[in-house]
């Protein structure tokens, strides 16, 4: 087997700061979250919603759109449900599966905390780049993600 | 209070695509890791453990440089005890706390998958950027995590 094509010091730079960054941001932004009694999935969760037609998702939408196991997210939504930011629905005339809608607190919640949040995003990462830097990193993710995906 | 400054469009693709191309490009990398038995937490923690001198750190180091609570890394260090990739040592002449130590065992597996995993994660992420890409992202991220380090 030829040698393994090691990282070299820039890109083992780039990798590491990739990982650091998004450990340290989204470990704060999830503390900041827990003042408003909400983990920074739960946050995620709530947007997805609120920004979707009747504030309602099919739950196999809602874990491709916040990347995750459907196992996963149907834990998650049952905690959510108890704490009353959303509920389940089966669809009659559709057997492909259940849907999580938002409650009316659900979204009293999202519309409290999202100038916290945003203002967190802002303060410790966006508002520390140039727009130039922004543009970039849109540029530099969308093939991984794309290729990732299997698009 | 002001009107929250509301990310724009081009703020926002750029959060969620750090976001996505995150979680994708760690899911990957841990189902390619589970092929040799590990996950993502557990290869990092070969890796500091391996690059340290004579294989060994304090825990508190070891939870700072992979950017983990000091019990989170407890319990992850006991399953990989369990494992034999690791193990924990008193120092006599220091009270500040307990090591982690690599085993051999944990060295012929950081040696074993390290290939694959390098592999993975160029082609994956580091092969799809330009060399100015790579650095742009260094660039990037090292001010973002000066900041919530504190720095």
């Amino acid at each position: 087997m030829a040698d393994p094509r090691w990282l070299s010091p820039a890109e083992q730079s780039a990798w590491r700061a990739h990982l650091a960054a998004h450990r340290l941001l989204t470990h704060r932004l999830d503390r900041e979250l827990q003042e408003h009694g909400l983990s920074f999935n739960d946050y995620e969760i709530l947007v997805n919603l609120s920004e979707s037609p009747e504030r309602r998702m099919r739950m196999s939408d809602l874990a491709d759109a916040t990347i995750q196991s459907r196992s996963r997210l149907s834990h998650q939504i049952s905690r959510m449900e108890a704490a009353g930011l959303v509920t389940r629905e089966n669809c009659e005339d559709d057997r492909r599966g259940t849907f999580a809608v938002l409650t009316g607190e659900g979204w009293d919640t999202i519309q409290r905390v999202a100038p916290d949040h945003v203002a967190g995003v802002r303060r410790h990462f966006i508002d520390l780049l140039t727009p130039a830097q922004v543009a970039e990193l849109e540029e530099i993710y969308t093939p991984v993600i794309a290729k990732l995906q299997g698009k």
